[in-house]
This record gives structure tokens, C-alpha cells and sequence, in this order.
């Protein structure tokens, strides 16, 4: 048996960035929901006490591209929060059943009415404080035919001196086109990776932060 | 309002291995959930038709380690389901707050009490019929006191002609060694990214499978 920090306890969950509390045990109906260390785990967890289910949250993978066209790439400006009226490059949740590639290129879809070709991952970018790992492709746009889908009010080719650097969504957004940019100039895209530390108006990134083990 | 394919949907979760019925909305506890797209969307997704809560269910990364020291790597013999009895490199489910280098090392410390230090990020494999994207790391262990953690029968070091390569416990573990060492021969590891394919008996690994897009 395990005990219960609190018989009342309202847990703050986030989807779509819009958060909800939880009350209920999903599988019982209970209300009896704890925040503890389940048998044979070793970090609190919520657990149900009536029916002893635990409930696991993990990070949300999200896949995007830059997609490309000669000397420019194709950003798309949000119709939705957060970050409306900000730019960013086509990117999203990654759905169930899917692959990495495939979330990258339905999300240009969705986003930009776009098709690309994947040419490689190009950057993985972690940001622990929302649990989020960013996987951006660069990709090949194989026509001039799109237009803002639902979640963007326009989108548009962009030369790195049009970019508008002071109006990106994410910070994210920002390292991915810098690294690009600089890349480009050499010819050769390694793959980025790192860490975007701390919080949305402040972050910072870092080659590897410094690892917080318990 | 959006309608309800069936009053009484019971969906099955699955976390940790351990898979259970979904019944109730955990925000207010109705019973009343539907497998819908909610307005706005384009996906059918789990819905409280009482408060409108939408659930999203997204995949989950597996971080881990090739722990080497001179010519051989950490194994562990799991001593959990699924697969046990069976080899495999340390890995586990990235937590909430992590990075994915932060998990890779946290996983190696649970299930080998072993040290590493990160050499770089080597294979990303999607495993889209189980939602899963295996990021697996290549590390150096710092020194060899190591032993079986709590979810290993036993670990030790392998070299190729000794790894158990009928014994391994999922594809993506078999790939990662199989890349491994063939890579290690030329002394160039590049990034290895594919898909696996199939059942968890059948499973065949390609560098992307045909795209299924809606």
C-alpha cells in the first residue's frame, strides 16, 4: 500500500496548450487520485487509490521542416496560440502510428499546404521545462503551390535577410533557421542538437545542459 | 457539438506494458466518452461529451546508451516484461523535465548502475505500431563498477562475436548493435535513423517506410 500526499488533489495537465485539472481516475471514475512513488518506481507518479492504476505523463515529440526553395524557406504565421501573429516554421505534435518524417511532412501540410521531400533531421532540441523534444527536418519544397492552412494567417518564402528575427514563435524557430543559415554557408548540415533552457521569455540555448540527476 | 459514435467507449491505454481501460473523463468524471473529431481538428480523438475535454494520446521517446569500454558494450538481461530474460542496451521511457542525454544516463544508471559519458546521439528509430521513437546514444563507460539494477537479471560486456544476437529483446536494440559494429569497423559513426516495420515478431527495418498520409 501506498499512501496519499493529499485526498484532494487537482493536477494540471497541458494539451494543445490548454491545460485542465485532473480529478477523476479515468479507468474507476474514483476521485481519490494521490501523488506518490508506486510500488517497485522510484518518482512520484499520479496514482489512483481505489483502483491503484497509475497514470505516466512523458515528453511530447514535436516534428517539423524547413522547407526549402533556392535561397529561401517557407515560414508560416500562427493563426493560434500560443504565439499567434508570431512566425514559425511548419511543426506540430506528432501523432500516434506515425513516424518522425511523416509528422514533419503532414504538419507542412496542415500548416502551409506544402509538399516537400525530406532530405535529413537536421536539429533535436530539447526543452525539459515543457517537456517538449523538437525534431526539425530539412526538406525540399516540390512546388510553389501553398497557402496558410487553418492554424496560420500567411505564409512565405523567406531569404535569411527577410527572416523576421525579432518575430519568431519559438525559440526553437530561432536556433533552428540560425544554425541553418550558418550552415548553409559552408555547405554542410550536421546534425544540431542541444538544449533550450528556461522559460518562454528567457531561454537559452545550451550545447547540453547541465544534467540534473536525481 | 459533435457527436458520439457510441455511448460506451471502452479505450485501451497502454503504459509501461500494462495496458487499461479508459472510462471515465478525468477532468469531471462522466462517463459519457466519445471517439470524435473535436471542431477544429482533423483526427478523431477521446472526448468528454460532458465537459468537452479532449484527450490527446501522442507517441513516447525511448532514450538509452551503447555503454562501450575498449572493444565491447554494456548488456543487461531484463528482469521485467515485456522480454524478459532477454538482452537489451539500457533504455527507458524519457521522463517529464529530462533531456533525452538526461534519460539516456538515467536509464543507464537504473538498469546497469552504470556511468557514462555521452559520446553522441547515433540512432533514431520510429516505431510507429507502437508510438514509440527509440533514440539510443553512443557513451563511453567512465569505469567498470557496474551491476544488474532493479529491472536486470544480470549485465556485462560483449563483444561482437559474444553478443547474444538470438536473444535480444526488441529490433531496434538488434539494429543499433548490428550499425554499431559494422560503423565501429570504418571508425565513422553517422547518424542511423529508420523505420521498424511490423509486429513485434515480424519486425523489418527500413531506412523510411512508405508514407501513410492521410
Amino acid at each position: 500500500m501506498f499512501g496519499c500526499a493529499s485526498a484532494a488533489i487537482f493536477m494540471q495537465f497541458e494539451a494543445r496548450g490548454v491545460s485542465f485539472s485532473v480529478n477523476f481516475c479515468s479507468h474507476c471514475g474514483s476521485a481519490e487520485l494521490c501523488w506518490t512513488v508506486p510500488p517497485g518506481d522510484n518518482r512520484p507518479r499520479h496514482v489512483c487509490s481505489a483502483c491503484k492504476t497509475v497514470f505516466y505523463a512523458n515528453p511530447k515529440i514535436v516534428a517539423g521542416c524547413i522547407p526549402q526553395w533556392n535561397d529561401t524557406v517557407l515560414l508560416c504565421k500562427r493563426a493560434i496560440e500560443p504565439r499567434h501573429g508570431y512566425w514559425t516554421l511548419p511543426a506540430g505534435f506528432m501523432e500516434k502510428a506515425e513516424t518522425t518524417i511523416e509528422a514533419a511532412v503532414r504538419e507542412t501540410l496542415e500548416e502551409a499546404n506544402a509538399r516537400v521531400e525530406v532530405v535529413d533531421l537536421y536539429t533535436v532540441f530539447n526543452i525539459p521545462h515543457t517537456s517538449q523534444v523538437y525534431m526539425m527536418f530539412r526538406a525540399k519544397l516540390t512546388d510553389l503551390d501553398f497557402s496558410p492552412g487553418a492554424e496560420s494567417l500567411e505564409c512565405g518564402l523567406y531569404r535569411e535577410d527577410q527572416i523576421p528575427w525579432g518575430e519568431l514563435a519559438f525559440p526553437t524557430i530561432l536556433h533552428t533557421l540560425k544554425f541553418y543559415f550558418e550552415d548553409r554557408k559552408r555547405g554542410d548540415f550536421p546534425l544540431r542538437s542541444g538544449d533550450i533552457v528556461g522559460d518562454r521569455n528567457r531561454a537559452i540555448f545550451a550545447l547540453r545542459r547541465r544534467a540534473v540527476i536525481p
